[in-house]
């Protein structure tokens, strides 16, 4: 379990130093992402012109990186911006949304893993395998049945997570039902969360940007700032469900309460419900 | 009217075989359409660059083309990812949003006919009718009021919607204050809808990703389950308008509870409300 | 103080006439300028393809230039389109976002008002500032702390604005804690509007499309027009507030109910609520 205090300074932290974070991200649900980035304390810029992204990624503190909505023009936005990131020493966070989907994916995705060096990498189960064995599986945007990580296979999960983040550097981020935080020798397992958060778009890019947030605020503690995003999110989408069941409301709404969550959620809150234990 | 058989067993297929379906659309409603297609139980993919449209389109159930936002760049996109999920025998559904505003519109929306070969047509009655002479109209995205369908000019609108389908070979859907699906043989009268749905954005394009879903799952029922895809979205128009009315709330609200209804429809919901003619 | 009579008369305007706004705006807001632009009785389309946008630009009342997410494709639409929009007569809305966050901003910002007439320029101090001084500040899409419009400054900063106006020949929005609206001779000063508003994506990119809209239907009275549409956006973020408080929600909800509030603000709302007055 992580200290109370901990919990504490991470989102104190991430209120009071408002850090501005740059996303290269999807159309999809970009519009999410920055309302999301919104409701936690921090501010949100989009840039993707490869004539921008330098200096818009100089004036922030942290960069997202997801390849939701890939394009030819957009990936040498994101090679550049991250380099400039890496430059400056600042967090960047690397979403490789649908990795297995396509040749383009795949080989971009692992171009940004060989030219960037990521602070934190999150995806589903699927997609962090597919980077752990360098290709895609051939999946959609949605993590294979026969992926998932249950109390059966955690363990195997585990070593993979932690082997992956000795190989990268980089923090691993697995979610799904339950959702896993690990460097090389520490792993975090969360039991926040709810499967109704499958049924609306965007919870893995929203999860992805809120921990650019947290991370770019706590930068002393990168593998605890990541794992309270997760558990904040998580916990956003449990409140979240419950007030719809009380309600009679549906995914729409849930999506709409997971923000009103997100834009609440305080150390008094989350200590209650917060489901975070050490492997 | 639909028989209730027909009726549970479209709904029931979508919830079990829960389609992919590649969505190339406009910038403007893409989180619309993939939270309705999730709602729906389908799962959404939205890509657009021309170096992984094929292989993604290769790996879903079903494909939407939507020229709401086109440019240069997704246009060859389109046909190219049009063109491989006809090889596959994917279900294609066409939305030739704002056909008449603009040369290129037209221009890319009977190149599209010419090249990809639609199971699905669904626009305002504007839109039809462009498509049906081949040339715009000059109007913008809404229908023009002149050619609004009634009880007066139905038949005669009846017969354009058949003439059309028999010469694309394509379900031909015609939404507005009376929604139109037909073959070239039959034609399904549906009246269900709120006109408060003209008063948010994508209602349009929503529709066209949910009957792409519905259809993904129901190969065998094509026209069928295209009605009862439209029926649906009326009917959660309808529901969710009562619950603003009673709630005194906008449009904002609207819209997230046409989601909240589209994530809940199922056959006993769908039975008590489907408004569902054959003419 | 603003004249009941001219209140009503712009609100009344915006329904009977419903003006089409073509929007090329960011991919980030785009779905909320065109609902919010549905709510207030206006039509949106959005269009930026170099091939369509002055055609598109033809069928419409008005045009809203937003460059949040501005790329080398679009900037020359964004040209091509004001300057078609200006030999029509047609109102054009400018939002110059993060203005000062990169050269490609400033550069194409100072572009687009030396080749296009505006009717109207909306930003926050920062942005209005940067556009004053022909430079940005190097700062991201929200206002620095120090540029903030308080009533110790206030006259100086409308000095300013009103000098720019008369440069410019546009009237000129600054939008913060206190809005101004004002022509070479006189401001507005706004006092709608709640701090919640700065912690929602979009609320500068939606009150830019909502200006496009009352103008485009009030060209008599351009600069009582966008007073209104500032002071309607305001006191709806207002009623908006008031409403999460009492259902102990966050701000999703608040964006939601900000969109109800505007599709339900008239006249008789509207005169409880405006604060308005002349300096």
């Amino acid at each position: 379990m992580m200290s109370g205090d901990r919990l504490y300074s991470v989102l104190k932290n991430i209120k009071e130093q408002k850090p501005i974070v740059h996303c290269i991200t999807n159309y999809v649900t970009v519009n999410d992402c920055a309302n999301i980035l919104l409701a936690i304390g921090a501010s949100p810029i989009m840039a993707d012109d490869l004539l921008e992204v330098e200096e818009v990624t100089s004036i922030c503190n942290g960069l997202v990186i997801n390849i939701g909505t890939l394009n030819v023009r957009t990936i040498e936005a994101m090679v550049k911006a991250g380099k400039r990131a890496n430059e400056l020493g600042h967090a960047v966070v690397f979403d490789p949304v649908g990795i297995g989907a396509s040749t383009l994916r795949t080989e971009t995705a692992l171009r940004l893993l060989k030219e960037v060096k990521f602070t934190v990498i999150r995806g589903n189960i699927s997609e962090i395998k597919a980077i752990y064995k360098g290709q895609g599986a051939g999946q959609g945007v949605d993590a294979s049945e026969l992926d998932k990580v249950s109390e059966d296979n955690i363990d195997e999960v585990i070593n993979l997570v932690k082997a992956l983040s000795e190989r990268t550097g980089a923090i691993i981020v697995v979610t799904g039902a339950i959702d896993l935080v690990a460097d090389k020798e520490k792993c975090y397992v969360i039991k926040n969360g709810h499967p109704l958060m499958t049924k609306v778009t965007g919870m893995g890019c929203m999860l992805t940007a809120v921990i650019a947030g947290f991370i770019s605020a706590n930068k002393e503690h990168i593998l605890e700032s990541t794992a309270v995003a997760v558990s904040s999110m998580g916990y956003g989408g449990e409140l979240a469900f419950h007030r719809i069941i009380k309600e009679d409301k549906g995914t729409g709404s849930f999506r709409t309460y997971l923000i009103d969550y997100m834009s609440k959620i305080d150390y008094d809150l989350l200590k209650e419900g917060a489901q975070i234990e050490i492997r």
